[in-house]
Parts: C-alpha cells; structure tokens; sequence
C-alpha cells in the first residue's frame, strides 16, 4: 500500500463535515480505529507488534534471526547464550521512528499522521530496495500526544519513559469530568497490562509537518530539528462576582472579563515585544449568560520561549499586568503551571549525521512533540521536518505538498537506513 | 400555607450544591417540578387552573358566581343574558399577578420566584381579611422568561401576546443543538394545545425583587416601577484564523481573541463614560484548545441604555472599536441583533394610583420583565419592587430580607384589593 493510498484511508476518520478539521481525541471513537488501522497496517507488513494497556503501540521489523542465518558449509553454526532466568540483555537496539495519530480539537490532517503513515512508507521502500535491517526498526505511535483531552501533552510518551507515573495521571479528568482511567478502559484497553519498554531502543527518529515557514524560507523540503524551545500551559483564575447585566451600575462590578481581557491584550504584546510567543485559546466562562456578569472567566495561556529564563520572565511580566488590571476591577487573578517543559536540544552528533544525508538545514521548532519527551529520557533522539507551504497547524488549513511528503518518506528511508545497517 | 413555608419548598428545587445558585432553565426536569408545585399551590387554593401548551400557567381566583348570590326576596333575579354562539364577552376584565420561576444559569432564589410566591401569598391575605374580589385574580408563572435556554428574553409571554410566533420561535435550539419545540414535547407539554388566552386580562401588576439599590438608597421597602430600559441583546463573530500556539509568529496571526478582548474593553469604556451598561457575560470559543490559536471566537453583548437613541450609540461606538482592532487582527468581526426591546412606559395612572396606596416611590429600571411585553400588548401594567439589599442580582448571592418580603406580601395584596374591588 503506498504513501497515497494510506493518506486516502486515514482522509474520513474523526474528520467535522462543517469545519474539514479532525477531532482524534484519545480513547474515543476515531481514535480507536486510528489504533485499528495501525494494528492492520502493521500486521500486513508482518511487523511484531506490541500494544500497551494505554493504547501506545509498536511494530518491529526484526533483523533476520542469526540462527536461521545461512551460514557457509564447515562454518561454526553461531548460537546465542543466554543464562537461564537472566534478563533479556539488549545487544542490538532497535531503531524507533514513528508520531502520533491524535489530533487538536478541529486539527489538521498532517501534525503525527504524516510521522506515521511515512514511517510504513519507509520500511515499505527500504523492502522495494532490498534493504535487510542489521538492527530492529521500529514504527511508534503515542497516545495523547497533544494532550487535548486531559491537558497533559505527550502523555503517553510520558507514561513510557517514567516521566509521569500513571498513579499521578490516572485521576486527570477531561471536559466532561471522565476520568482518564475509566476513559482508557471505556476504549477496550486495559491499562493493568501495563506499558511498552523501551529498553531496547537506541535512537528515536520523528517525522513531523513543519509547524512554521522555515523550510519555506529555506526551499527546501527536509529539514532536522536542533531543539525544542521550552514550552508551558497556566491556567489564569479570574474571580469576580456575578450579577445582573441590565441593573448592576458599571461603577458597581467586579466583572473577571475585563481582567482577563486586559491579560489576553498584555499576553499578546509582552511576546511580540520579546519575540517569543503566548496565546490564550481556551476558555471557560461561568455562569455564561447573555444577561449575568461572569463569576469566574478561566482561561489557559500557552508560552514558549527561546529559554527557560525567557519563558519565566514572559509568564511573570503577563501575570503582573494581570493582576495589576485586577486589583483595578476588584477581581482576583490566581496563576497555576500545569506543565512546563525545559527546552530540549536534540542530539547535535545525531543531527549532524542526519543532516549530511540531504544537506538538509537544522533549525529549532516552538512545538512540543514525543521526540523531546524521549530526548530528555536519555534516548539519542532527532527529528526531520517536511515543509509546510503555509506554516499553518492545528488547523483545517495545515497542509503538505504530495512531492514534498513522498520527499520526506525518502529522507527517512535514508536514515533508517543508515541508522540500522 | 405561608410565604415561608413556600419559599422553602422551593429552596433546593435546580439548587447546584457547590455554587448554591439556581439552574432552573425551562423545560428541564428542574422547571417541570417548579410546573408541579405551582399546580398543586393553586389547586390547594382552589384557583381554576389553566396549563398552555408552552408551560405557561395562570390560576384563577373567580368572584362568587353573580347568579348564586343571595338575592332579597321579591327582587328580580339577574339571569346573564347571552346570545347563543357569541363570542363569551369580556364584561369583568380580570387582574392578573404573577412572575416567572426559571432562572438564569447560577442564579438566584428572588429573581421571579418572589413574585409568584408573593401572588399566592397575597391571595391568602386577601381572604384572611375576608376580602371578595369583584373581579378576577388571577396568578400567573410565564416560561423561559430569562431567555437563558433559547437566547429569548421572556418567550412564553411573548408567544401569548403575539410578540413572537410559535412558528418563528420553534426552530431555535439551545446550546446543545435541541430545537425548542422537542425541549417542549420533552417536557411533558404539548405545543399544539395552543397558548393562554389574556383577552380577559384587564390590567397586570408584577412582583419582583429590585436588581439594583434604589430601594436601599430611599430607605423604603417596596417602590413602583415607571419605565424599562431599551435593552438589545448583539451576537459579536470574530473570525481569524486557527493557528498552532507554538510555532506560528505574534506578526504572521490572526487572532479573533485579541480583537474580542479589546471589544469587551471598549464595552466597558463607552458604557461607563455614557452612564448606560454594557456586558459581555457569554462567550464560545472555537476550537477551544490550549495549544490552538483559535478559528473564532463569539460573544454576546448586552447592552441597555436610557433611550433607543443612546442604545443605537452605543452599540454602534462599541461595534466601530471593535472593526477597528479588527483590521489591525486580520480578523473580521459581524454583529447580528439578536433581540432588541425599545423603552417601556409603564402604565402612568396605574403607577401613580399604586405609588399612593403605600407612598411608595416611583423608579425606573434597566431589567426586562414579562411585565414590558405586556405592556407593550396595549395591556395597562404595573410592577411593585422589593428592597435588595446589595442590589446583587442573577448570581447567587441574590438577597431580599424576609421582613421586605412580607412588606412586598402586604403590598401587592393591597394593591390586588384597589384593582379588582
């Protein structure tokens, strides 16, 4: 099955009717046939594929074994040792590619599944080449990468590497209040089975949609990521105190709208003055009546900056303003971090070594992915980007070239292949 | 039973346990046990019940029948002449009292229920004093009257005076998609019963805490209302366009929550420097991700001013700043009128001949009421208001002492004795 053809598949599934946009939320319907197709699509590639009880997956292409290795007439036929009861030692370690296949709310068709349809695009040309994998290669996929169900990113990625424990995530709840546990087990998982070890992994190699114009600037159509800008979510408490909107005198309020508003203005101009970014795009109002000044307006800033000094100096001079606005409306702010992430700077020998493949660029990237959770556990990680004409993301809008795609099923095919000879 | 015992009755009816505000939003199975409780008060109290096919209630309280009254012995018996197939002529116009029991989204206990409390407490005086009614009394409980469920303002009275038609109305849906006229059948009712008739109604007199502090400013308990503010509710559309968070520049956005926040900052400032009110109280956000710069972003403005004119002004200045931010956003804003209500005079002589009964003052207010669509109906109106003490309204912390109460009780029963006397 080609790059094409798997596209056409995944083109219906989760997809809104009105906005073209998809809703791939972990553990719910659409994603469990992501999981189904992935299932499928490994298995006719006959790749060993492991599950999790979280839903994150992993088919190996498994080097031929060495004991059905033809071996020369008169030769000493080579048999491995392994002490009985001894753990399983990792003498060959797997090379790991791979994205994710859930979505933003209202997301784009690109962002984890152009990571994971040329990740079996790859393996299906290094095979048209007669390539014979001297090390595993594994394809990957992640659940909750964007965290737009229990507002934590990377989650599943998470939960593998022991960068967040499933007793401190399990009682996380979505919109809805459902608890992520029920919701894990709602999909047909279990999570008592436990998660994938990554043990066996060597490197980690993630294709993504490029999420700004670089590449575009650049022309070119590949290129390898140096680092992940440090990134965090705060969630802005504004208390105020209802009332009527017709009868209560302007004089009179302590509206939290205001408060947030002028928070929502300072966001914008504090990272456009320091080059960095900050946007509020989610909210929730309460009680939310046309005729009834709000209680409460809580509303999530996203920061990224080039530094971990940078982001907290761009988080203080926001919640500054803030509260200055507030003490002005008798509201009061409250600042929580939900998750801040350090930046995280990818292999530079593995970056370097995958540059020279294309002579492609290195450039940094302000979007979070798998990729820095696992760089951060220690694993030799890069990732390549494929151009995006427009630089839009998460979004209906985000798009990719075919030439450009097939381009970056190309450069990864290159570098598993040179990763796992 | 007493005006205390009523009110607690209703005490835990739609009550939300954390915020202790009232979700009684119409046909909802919290409105449908407020529709059985009035039913039964009224039945208990031998008033002739009539139940429309919307919800909407009035129970009468008829004079004694003329024709079973004692008459001298000797005298001519009045017969009532009437021509067979005639229209039933109105020849004793009733009075009708009443308010309504819905609430805003987490408000509070008075606002509505106060007055239909107050009315079944007012005919219980009325007889403890061993008042006759020489013409009809009847109390009545209009639906949806917050317009908190379909986005229209007092619906159930303005579907009975032909301010609005079924027609028109039944194809509006709540937040969640349903279309009026399911929620209606949902609940038990029957729309094609048709709707109250008020061609007996000769005048309407409502009950109803004060949303401001006029009352506590003059020191008295109870004051007559002389007008309503125009009132215009205005859906603002913001739209720019989704965007990741993270990579996508603050120059290369186009951010429909940045020209949101300074319309809702301009609403504040024009309303304030004109005396008048604006409030943007509701807001969605699409798509409503943490990590998404959002595709739109729609707000409610309501807005109420001292005349049409100054209406008109200010909506126009607070529509004109918001284009303005807009084309610096890239963003586009439309504004649709959803409803607009012009000023409502109440019925002077009426105001006046109520005001001297108790010397109770005579003030305006910014608040829509049942009472204005009546008005405007060409039926003579009035409307009694009780002291609130923090002028706090649509919100929990709603308040009117019980001793104000009980004044508002006496009142209204004084005024039900001047009118149907």
């Amino acid at each position: 099955m080609t790059f094409e053809a798997m596209w056409r598949d995944l083109h219906s599934v989760g997809r809104s009717a009105s906005s073209g946009g998809y809703f791939r939320q972990p553990w719910t319907s659409a994603e469990s046939e992501l999981r189904a197709w992935f299932t499928e699509a490994a298995l006719a590639r006959g790749l060993e594929l492991e599950t999790d009880g979280m839903g994150n997956q992993i088919g190996w292409w498994r080097p031929a074994d060495p004991t059905t290795q033809v071996v020369e007439e008169g030769a000493p036929r080579r048999t491995p040792v392994v002490e009985e009861g001894a753990p399983r030692p990792s003498r060959n370690p797997g090379v790991l590619t791979g994205s994710h296949l859930d979505s933003v709310l209202d997301g784009g068709a690109y962002d984890g599944p152009l990571g994971v349809v040329s990740a079996l695009a790859a393996i299906d040309v290094l095979r048209a080449r007669g390539f014979e994998p001297a090390r595993p290669i594994g394809v990957s996929v992640f659940t909750e990468e964007e965290g737009s169900r229990f507002g934590l990113a990377c989650l599943g990625s998470r939960l593998v590497t022991g960068a967040s424990t499933w007793e401190s995530a399990r009682g996380r709840r979505d919109r809805d209040g459902v608890f992520l546990g029920d919701a894990v087990e709602a999909a047909g998982l279990d999570p008592s089975k436990g998660l994938l070890s990554l043990d066996d992994v060597g490197c980690f190699v993630e294709l993504h949609v490029e999420q700004g114009r670089d590449l575009v600037d650049r022309d070119v159509a590949v290129g390898v990521a140096s680092e992940i800008w440090p990134h965090g979510r705060y969630r802005f408490d504004f208390a105020g105190e209802a009332n009527h909107a017709g009868t209560t005198r302007m004089e009179d309020r302590r509206d939290p709208m205001l408060t947030y508003a002028t928070t929502a203005l300072a966001a914008n101009e504090q990272a456009r003055l320091a080059g960095q970014r900050a946007t509020f795009g989610r909210l929730e109002v309460a009680p939310n009546g046309t005729n009834a000044v709000p209680s409460r307006v809580t509303a999530w800033l996203d920061a990224r900056c080039a530094s971990d000094d940078a982001l907290a100096q761009l988080v203080e001079a926001i919640s500054r303003q803030g509260a200055e606005r507030a003490s002005r409306d008798g509201t009061q702010l409250t600042v929580t971090a939900e998750s801040v992430s350090g930046s995280v700077a990818f292999d530079p020998d593995l970056a370097r070594d995958l540059a020279s493949i294309g002579d492609w660029p290195i450039i940094p990237t302000q979007a979070g992915h798998d990729a820095g959770i696992l760089s951060a556990a220690g694993i030799p990680t890069a990732m390549l980007f494929v151009r995006n004409p427009t630089g839009i993301s998460h979004s209906p809008d985000e798009f990719a070239e075919t030439a450009d795609c097939l381009a970056g099923v190309d450069a990864l095919a290159d570098t598993l292949a040179k990763l796992a000879s």
